[in-house]
């Protein structure tokens, strides 16, 4: 194949682990005899200081005219401390997710053995869980019509038919490539949108008819997440519910920063670490590039590359057995392995395979 | 004092466990010198089945002319079936919150140490989670305006300035109760109802000059709850998260069926269990009459009698200790306890204490 990527680094650790991320693909297509090249456009905090605006046309075109982009991060404390700021680096995201009509966001949540001690629910709780997260990303309550003055306040949790079809269509199809079990999660005793949705999966179901299809509401979702996170297999929910548990799943792996995710769509498709921007580290060389280097492998299988994306993490586990890893999973008395030399390692790794 | 409590059983377990809240509550006031009377009414599917509406007026009025509601469970399997139902149980609890203005529902998070290793998370994280969590429960998207057809739906999400103010009033004024700490929850990086949330709270907060206040969008609330419950002291926010982040934590302390909630607001409040109405159960003498117990003691505070609710939790604690317990939190070779004998053993310690 002949992969020509868009490279968004962003603000913060996004940077640095950006190179690792770019130094992986970039080795892996040596090895399978892919093309690849590299366009680099600024977006977030970076580009508000540079242009005034978190997502410039001049990146949209960038990414819309790519076959992927690889996403770092965006964010930078100055925003949230200054109440008077009109753009935020947030906004860039959003207007990425609306520009390239990016409305699914596809978020696995897996265990890594050596990592579930860091989990914060109990081993044998977790030490299964393997599901992932589809969350709507460009409807909802994020984008429906707003209001505010100083005495009351909306946002309308909005949705059309063509939206919900075309997500739950995603998340059907996922549940066919893993084991058949897909978990639609919604308020449909309380909201008109949740009884929409619930009403065009029952209507969808019957197409799948190898998946297991069940209903949840999203509060007893959030327990059970908690209290069986090995019960679910792919779970699908609009934007506002799939913010709140996509982050909740993320964090019972007890992997955060190993967590890639994927948000695909209309246009070309983002891949990116699902941690954020960590300013406090920026250029300490301590980030772990693991979440980065894990959306390439999810870049790979998105185009089938099947080979590839076996192969990243094959060494991203190698990595994590051999001990090589950034301060915040290294053992005891390891060795110190900063982001560069993680993904040195990685590299080499791949090179050697 | 004289106390005039309205008794709503309503379905599944209610009527067994209701029984046992109402006689701690008579021997309660027994041993203090208060008078007290009970009206019953019906509510949930056995007024559905009774009189066709889940809060029949008769039982509104029955609650609105008393002090205080002691209500046990709503919910019946054969409407969750049903999709032609037009009626279902959870709409009276709806109605209930409405017409009584109950805005803030009020749930303690709390560990009982016997329990902690019957808690998801690990016992060193969750052993000292003691926190509050103050939902607003008649405003926001469950009531706002809603329209659905076959191709399309919305809810609105509308908060107005007062609705807003008397809530968080409650949750400031129940952390300088408590250890000074109050977060607020929601998601004013992009929602318009929740930037009139953050600057409301934001022109309150200096009326509360020893009261430690920070902001916290929803995921990485959802996420912190599990890492690091006792972070937590009171968390306030609007109907909707809330109805998610108190079933989060709920779940995390491993005591779902020892946990009681208030609803308070313009008139009388309810005092209640959050567990639901558990069907399969009915009859069995098995369940857990705990929460509905300590609801008791939460009603017993309301009204300032600080002692009444000490000497409930008291026996509470002391029936743990002997595993005087049901089936679901028994010790391996304790003891059979069913509902009625837990509930006559702590009614039993009240007399004697
Ligand atoms: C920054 C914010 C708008 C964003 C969201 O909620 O969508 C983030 O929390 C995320 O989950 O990607
Ligand atoms: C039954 C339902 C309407 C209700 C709610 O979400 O408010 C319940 O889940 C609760 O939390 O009390």
């Amino acid at each position: 194949m002949d992969f020509k990527i868009a490279v968004l680094a962003g603000d913060g650790i996004g940077p640095e682990i950006s190179v690792q991320g770019v130094d992986v693909m970039s080795a892996v297509c040596e090895k399978f005899g892919h093309k690849v090249s590299y366009e680099y456009a600024i977006c977030g905090a970076d580009a508000i200081d540079k242009v005034g605006d978190p997502f410039p046309e001049e990146t949209y075109q960038v990414c819309k005219n790519a076959d992927a982009v690889l996403f770092s991060a965006v964010g930078d404390p100055k925003f949230d401390n200054d109440p008077t700021a009109k753009v935020r680096p947030e906004q860039g995201l959003l207007a990425m997710r609306k520009k390239l009509g990016l409305f699914a966001n596809i978020r696995p949540v897996q265990t890594f053995k050596c990592l579930i001690h860091k989990s914060p629910l109990r081993a044998e709780l977790v030490e299964n869980a393997d599901f992932i997260c589809i969350r709507e990303l460009t409807g909802g309550m994020y984008f429906g019509e707003k209001y505010q003055d100083n005495d009351k306040a909306y946002d309308t949790n909005y949705y059309t038919r063509p939206e919900i079809e075309r997500i739950l269509k995603v998340a059907f199809e996922y549940a066919m490539k893993r084991r058949k079990h897909l978990t639609v999660v919604d308020k449909a005793n309380v909201l008109a949108s949740s009884r929409l949705w619930r009403q065009i999966a029952q209507e969808m179901a019957p197409n799948y008819p190898e998946v297991t299809t069940d209903y949840m509401f999203v509060d007893n979702a959030a327990m059970k997440m908690i209290q069986e996170p090995a019960f679910f297999d792919v779970m699908v929910t609009e934007n506002t519910f799939g913010d709140i548990l996509t982050d909740e799943g993320s964090v019972i792996s007890g992997s955060m920063g190993l967590l890639p995710s994927a948000s695909t769509g209309e246009s070309t498709p983002v891949f990116e670490p699902i941690h954020g921007s960590w300013p406090q580290a920026k250029g300490l060389n301590i980030a772990n590039p693991l979440a980065q280097i894990l959306s390439v492998a999810m870049l790979f299988e998105y185009f089938d590359c099947k080979e590839e994306g076996a192969l990243i993490r094959k060494a991203v586990d190698a990595s994590l057995d051999e001990n090589v890893r950034t301060p915040e999973i290294q053992v005891a008395d390891g060795a110190k392995y900063g982001t560069k030399e993680v993904g040195q390692w990685i590299v080499d790794y791949i090179k050697k395979a």
